[in-house]
This record gives C-alpha cells, sequence and structure tokens, in this order.
C-alpha cells in the first residue's frame, strides 16, 4: 500500500478515534500490552531476524544492544503502555470557560490534532511508546522505524493493532510503514492535508533532513547542550552535587549537562573540588584558561576549543568555563545553548528569578539537576520527545503536546450587532 | 539594509523587549497612539501619494476606499493602539506550577516568541494594529505591507519608531522592510533561526506563496467557510434570526455564513421563511433540489453547482442543503468546511454536545451568530487574525497566540537518582 493511501485511511480512522471514550482507548492499550507478553517468543524470533542482519551489517555493538529485544525489555514495553492507559484522558476537557457581556459562554475543548507521523531509528520500544501516546490522545499514528529494526516493529505493531480490533476500533488508527525503501519518509513527509504533525526521533542528520523535506509541521525532538551556572551567590555543596548529577548521573541523555559556568568570586573555591570529583568520576575536562589556572597541577584537563562550547558530548566530557558574573553566564547560555535546559545554582532572590526571565530554553531551573527535565519528571507520565522549538509544544512532549484547543461557544440566540 | 540585517537586527531588539516591564512598553505604546494623531497631516500627504498611484495604476474603488486613510481612520487606529495598552500583559505569567513528589516545583512561564514577521496587503492600518500586539506580547516585528501602501505604511511605521524611543526601547523591535522588490518577501521567508514565526494577512494568493515558500512556520489567517446548521430540535424563531445575521449582518467577512444546512424534519416549516426573508434582504440563494421544491413558486433562486458547496462567497450569496440529519449535516461540515467556524441551532442537549465534540473546526457554537467568531469578540481583546491551523495557536490569535511557554523548575538540591 502507498503512504498516501494509509494516509487516507489514517484519516479515517482518526475520526473514530477521536470520538472513543477514555474507557474503550484504555481498554485498547490493555490489550496491547498483554498481547505484547503473550507474543514474546514471537517477538524475540523477529527481532532475532532484526539481529542477524544487523550483525551482518556490521553494526556497532552499542547499535545491536539498542535493537536487542528480550523479555525484560518486551515487559517494559508492556508496562509502559499500560502507564499510558493510566494517564487521565487529555480530551474533551473544557477551560477557560468564560461569560461574555451579551451571555455567550466561550471556552476552549481540548482534541487530538488528527493523524500523527512518527519517522525513527533503532529502538524498537519507540514502536509501542508512540502508538500508545497517540492512541490514548486520540491520534492515528503512521510509523516509520529505521529499516534495521524492521521485523522487530513490524511484529509490534501486530500486537497493537490486535488491541484496536479488540474493541472495535479501526487498525488503520496504528499504521507502519512496512517498507524499507527510503522514499516511504519522503511521501510521508508530502501528505499535507492527511498528516497533521510530523515527530522525528532520531540522531541530527535524519532530523535535519525531515525538516528540509516536510510540507508538514514537525515537532522538533532535538538534543541538548545544558548549561549548569554556578553563581556567585551558590551553596558550594549544593553546586558540587547538582555538577555531579547533571553531567555523570547518565552521560548519553539529551538532559546531561555539557558545560559548567563558574561566576569568578567563587571560582577558587569551587573549581578545584568539582573538577576532581569529576576527575575520579571518569570525566574528561576542557577548561577555559581561567579555569586552568585555579586547578591544582597534575589534574589532567584539556585547552577548551571554541568548538567546544557548540558540543553535544553525550559522553563523560564537560567543558568548563569561569565568567564575570550571571550576565556573562546569561550571554555565553544565550550564544551556546541549544534551548533545551540550563540551570542557575544561587541562593539569591533576584538573581534566580532573572536568571528564569532572562534565559530562553525550553525549561530553565533554579537549584535542580538538568537531569530532571524529562516528561516523567515534570509530571507529564509519559513523553514522545523534547521540543526545543517554540510553538505548539516547548519542552517535554506528553499528551497534551498530541492534542489541540477549539473555541466553543454556547450561546441562547446571541446576535451580532 | 537587506532583510537578513533587519532580521539580526531585530533578533538583538526582541532580547531587550522581551525583558521589559508592562508600564515600558504600555508608555511606548501609548507614545505611538500619540504620534499617529500628532502626525495625521504628514500621514494624509504620504497616503496622497499611495492613493494617486493606485488611481494610476487603475486599482478598484473598492481597493483605493481600504488604503485611504482620513483622520477618522487614523484616530481609530491610534484608538486600537491604545486599546492594546490596556491589555493584560501576557508576558511572566506563570502557570500550572506544582510540587512534584522530590519536592521540586515546576510550573510554565509564558514569554514571547522572539521575532515575528507579518507580511499583508492593502490596508494600512494593519501596520499599526500588528506593531502594537507584537510589542506588547515582547516580541520584535518585521512588517511588510503591499506595494500599494508603501508611503502609507512608512510614515506610520516612522510614528510607531518614536513610540519605542521615547522609552529607550530599540526602534529595531519595529522595523518595515522599504523596498518594493518582491524579493524582500522570499529572503525573510529564509530568515530560520532569525525570524520565529511569519504571518500573513492577505487573500488566498498571497497566504499559499507564502506557505509554499516559508522556511519559518506560519500561522495561517485563513478565510471562511462557515456553516449554520439549523437541527430538526431547533428553536425556529432563534435558527431564523441566527442566519440572517450569520449571513448578512456583514458579508464580505471571513466568519459571515456561507452555507445552511437544514434537518428534514424542519425544512418545510424553516426553509420557506428564511429564504424569503433573505431574498428580501437582497440575498441570492443557490439551492440543492430539496430545497427548491420547498419553496414558494417564484421566489428566485439558482441551483447550487458541486463547487457551491466549496466557495467562499464573502457576498450576499447563500448556499442551502436539506440533510436528513445530525449526522449528514456534520459530515457535510467535514467534507466542505475550511474549519473556520461552524454552527448547530438546537435545543436539544444530546445534539449539542455531540456538535460541539464531532466538528474539527477552531470554533464551533450552539446557538449563536457565526459572526462573534472573532477574537474582541471572544474576550481576547484584540486579535491578529483568526488561525485555521491546528498547530500552536486556533481561533482568533490575541496576545497569548503570539507568545510560548517555558518550564520553570524551582528546586532546592535536588538529584535525580
Amino acid at each position: 500500500m502507498n503512504v498516501m493511501t494509509m494516509a487516507q485511511h489514517a484519516r479515517q480512522a482518526a475520526r473514530r478515534l477521536a470520538m472513543m471514550d477514555g474507557l474503550t482507548k484504555n481498554r485498547a492499550l490493555l490489550t496491547m500490552a498483554a498481547q505484547l507478553l503473550r507474543d514474546a517468543p514471537r517477538l524475540r524470533e523477529e527481532n532475532d531476524r532484526d539481529l542477524q542482519a544487523a550483525q551482518a551489517n556490521g553494526l556497532s555493538g552499542a547499535m545491536i544492544d539498542r535493537l536487542r529485544l528480550n523479555d525484560d525489555r518486551i515487559a517494559a514495553m508492556a508496562e509502559g503502555i499500560r502507564q499510558v492507559a493510566a494517564l487521565p484522558d487529555p480530551v474533551g476537557e473544557i477551560a477557560d470557560l468564560k461569560s461574555r457581556p451579551n451571555g455567550l459562554r466561550v471556552g476552549r475543548m481540548r482534541v487530538p490534532l488528527g493523524v500523527i507521523g512518527v519517522i525513527y531509528e533503532s529502538r524498537p520500544n519507540v514502536t509501542a511508546d508512540a502508538a500508545a501516546l497517540c492512541v490514548k490522545s486520540g491520534n492515528a499514528v503512521i510509523l516509520r522505524g529505521g529499516s534495521e529494526a524492521y521485523y522487530s516493529n513490524r511484529a509490534i505493531t501486530r500486537c497493537l493493532m490486535e488491541g484496536l480490533q479488540s474493541v472495535g476500533l479501526p487498525t488503520e488508527a496504528v499504521q507502519y510503514i512496512e517498507t524499507t525503501d527510503r522514499s516511504a519518509v519522503g511521501e510521508l513527509l508530502r501528505c499535507e492535508g492527511l498528516v497533521d504533525v510530523i515527530i522525528p526521533r532520531g540522531g541530527k542528520e535524519l532530523i535535519a533532513r525531515i525538516i528540509a523535506e516536510s510540507r508538514i509541521p514537525v515537532i522538533k525532538h532535538l538534543d541538548g547542550i545544558c548549561h549548569t551556572y554556578v553563581d556567585g551567590e551558590a551553596d558550594l555543596e549544593m553546586a558540587l552535587s547538582l555538577t555531579m548529577n547533571g553531567k555523570m548521573q547518565r552521560t548519553g541523555v539529551c538532559n546531561a549537562t555539557e558545560t559548567l559556568l563558574v561566576h569568578q568570586s567563587v571560582a577558587a573555591a569551587f573549581l578545584p573540588v568539582v573538577c576532581q570529583q569529576l576527575r575520579a568520576a571518569g570525566c574528561e575536562l576542557r577548561v577555559c584558561p581561567r579555569t586552568k589556572a585555579l586547578l591544582p597541577a597534575g589534574l589532567p584537563c584539556v585547552d577548551a576549543q571554541p568548538e567546544d562550547w557548540d558540543t553535544e558530548y553525550l559522553d563523560a566530557i564537560l567543558s568548563v568555563r569561569v565568567v564575570e558574573g550571571l550576565t556573562e553566564a546569561i550571554e555565553h547560555i544565550e550564544r551556546h545553548s541549544s534551548r533545551h535546559t540550563d540551570v542557575i545554582v544561587t541562593r539569591d532572590y533576584g538573581n534566580a528569578l532573572r536568571f528564569l526571565r532572562e534565559v530562553d530554553s525550553a525549561s530553565v531551573m533554579v537549584n535542580a539537576s538538568s537531569r530532571f527535565s524529562d516528561g516523567f519528571e515534570f509530571g507529564l507520565g509519559a513523553e514522545m520527545g523534547i521540543s526545543t522549538d517554540k510553538l505548539h509544544v516547548r519542552g517535554p512532549v506528553g499528551l497534551e503536546g498530541l492534542t489541540t484547543q477549539k473555541y466553543i461557544v454556547l450561546g441562547d440566540g446571541q446576535l451580532r450587532q
């Protein structure tokens, strides 16, 4: 089936799904979860076909590990769907209903976007996660995973479709593009009017290509160059633990701290301690000249190059810079941040407020680890990704980000004068 | 100055404007309004140059009328700016601040989008309206009006810049593209990374061109094919007045009713009355065969052609169709509506709720005139346009639609486990 036809079917299914009550959607999701567990042996078989191809194609060990489905991962996938089922239904919520002077009541009702295209790479669990969030929010979804996970994704999708069928929902609400032909992505990106939004999940190259080609709005799930700024008024013990946690709690993720900025007035007291602890934890340091001058002789570090300030390491590497104060810290962030998440550590009320207001990033934090920038930690329940765009949805994309609001007007015969 | 350079200046100015308190922005707006009144003689002079060119170029009388600035219109423009100044400042509002189990408080702060590009035609007052809304919402704006209003728009922009200067704001916060070279629009549409959103105001051709060319997200201000559906359970007197008001109160506007749908069970009682009254008011009728059979002999009407259901008349013309019931009405709207505004007239609770839920338009109304679909009538204070898109902002675009939210996180040293 060509992608345009799939999109037409998705549009029809989306109308049905948008009208569906929460109980029915939840029953479909719970059946999907149960079906994944029941089908675990078949899922592993299909996954083996992908793993064999990956080995034959010489994929890296890390890539192959991400691709692998074992019983634990299948169970986690099922549990993820059950957690989405447990979230409140966002659809139909009416907000801000206010009376106008003429008696009209005007409010906004939350409704699904319609049809969502999700384009992703590598990890097959995205198939289940993304579909569950779309179904819960009343949207039909067209999935396009990486060719390396072709058999796994197809097998997972079959389980999801059984969940839809079990409650009489059209199976076209969750479709998987079953071709490894790369032109299918281009076809999907040209389905304007049928597909309402595209959500890519993957590396920068994939996302850049999608942005360049898409005729449909894209919610970008981008990587992060996150900063932790230790203010002159910081509690230095707190700053130490937040820096260690922000950088080292997990390094290969988009909300890890990549750059540490330190106010000059606390640099001499703070930098030797934090840098020694980072080194002891196995972190490479790329430092500015003022930082270097403060570090104990013999502590291994390298001179930061200009490109370091714009690099997302996704690794145990930290760039470190001394700044003259809050203004220079904010300017550095303005210039180099990927506008994902930036943190100030301070006890000063005015500096905290100024940082919150002036830093133009999706998440701005005071005295917290950058690692908290995440849909689950923010209380959204689950996330589709993190948007570094400003329009529609910014920061973690949960169920609300997959919906829109329409105005509703309740009158009793009002006429415009 | 080329457009890219203007956009860079706008970006700088936007940073300053985003930090500005409401009082300063309001003082700038009030000075703009005063300056327009003070400069009225010069504005009329510059406007005369545009009017003479328009006459020489053979523009229609209606176009020339839209272009004209007289003292009343200048006063209205100034009053519009004062009304925007009187609105609450949307910037800095913190919403949904909630405590997480670990004590983190997570909320969302409303902030400006950054730099907005507004591309418009004909009426010079858009220059002042759009700029006022952008400044109030903390955004820098790059304006590009139609070449037919070149001198008028330039003169208005000078007044706006004086308002900025009077409070020490950078004049680059409001810039006008002072060239009639059409390639300037293309340049603006390629300023991704500098300009955050493009808002076109004008005819379908202009908007289609912008959507096709833009590398920047577009908030579309589209026209309307609005429906009024008279249900089998309607109060027919109310249906009569809502139909007359929706169609005839003003015909050349996007929220006028273009199609009347009538439930077959009330068609015989309702259609002869409403159609006679519409004809008496000078409205042309384009009717389906079932409607025609019910109209009094001799009442002038024409057979609706298939394209009538997809036509925005913007004139005293109404297409009329009898439907079998609510389901067929919703299906008709799904197929033919431009998703701007659709109305049901009914006394039935279930039908009202079903229409509200199932009709996928920016504004969905029960027992109200479609003519109420408007930012001012909805209580937004003023509007930049009406979005028929689903992402970011849907329906009337007021100050909130020109802003975004960032997550703010207030901690006291929390670490991620």
